[in-house]
């Protein structure tokens, strides 16, 4: 049946029910409820990392840990692969989804682009949350300049 | 990896962000959050239950649909069937699950049971939703005597 759509059907639902009080809640309100997503999706991202197999745990090469992000968690969350990943320069990657699935239901028309904020917090968040369990501090940022396709971009911080 | 627990996780997260702002909001907030749940849940269950085959959306006796949510529904939302379902008398079901999922983390102690409402809300509105969709107006509730296990009751509404 539709469990592969189930995680979906609830991001969409929490993201619908975060803005139901006000859908426009100004710079200040939209910041808030944005870092509420990717508080959420940090701790996701922490607890998935959590239940990786250990000999995953082993590697700590930055490039193995972004590869291992791009095929194993994105596979685990979305059923697909991502489908590029550029390192810029040290410690700096970017990280494309041509067709990213928690944008595709609002990718009907280039009016719906400035919603695009409110579906990509949660994922920058877990991104961020399983590299932390991976042992790496880092800050993600998202991007979208056609939907439904988007980058992520993970700059590693170096302690 | 972990895809089968996404749900699960990204269920607790949103529990725990909703009692976040205060903890024990008092019998009035407390009602507001477990309805917000609900409501999520009863928007997921629709979404779900629009999902299905066609085939499925065919049958229209009370029984062979209480039969479907605790066979598929369950199978595609948690992994694992209802255990038993029984019918008190016309309209009212009692579903029972011996050891329901989202309870299974707080069940180490009998003195998490007060806890048990916020891991139940969801679900009852999931039930309530996708019954919706299959033609069916429904009062949902749950109840817990020893955790992890519970039961939901699903009363048909008579138009």
């Amino acid at each position: 049946m539709a469990d592969a759509v189930l995680f979906e059907f609830l991001h969409t639902e929490m993201v619908a029910e975060l803005w139901a009080p006000d859908p426009d809640p100004g710079p200040g309100g939209q910041k808030m409820r944005l870092s509420v997503l990717e508080g959420i999706g940090f701790r996701v991202g922490q607890a998935l990392g959590e239940r990786l197999p250990r000999e995953t745990l082993a590697f700590r090469e930055e490039l193995d840990v972004l590869k291992f992000l791009c095929k194993d968690l994105w596979v685990a969350t979305f059923q697909k692969q991502m489908d590029s990943l550029r390192a810029n320069h040290q410690g700096t990657y970017v990280l494309q989804d041509n067709s990213f699935p928690l944008l595709v239901p609002m990718a009907s028309g280039p009016q719906y682009l400035e919603e695009a904020p409110k579906f990509l917090a949660f994922t920058c968040g877990l991104l961020c949350g399983a590299l932390r369990t991976l042992g790496f501090q880092s800050l993600v940022t998202a991007s979208v300049t056609a939907l439904p396709a988007c980058k992520f971009q993970v700059v590693i911080q170096k302690s």
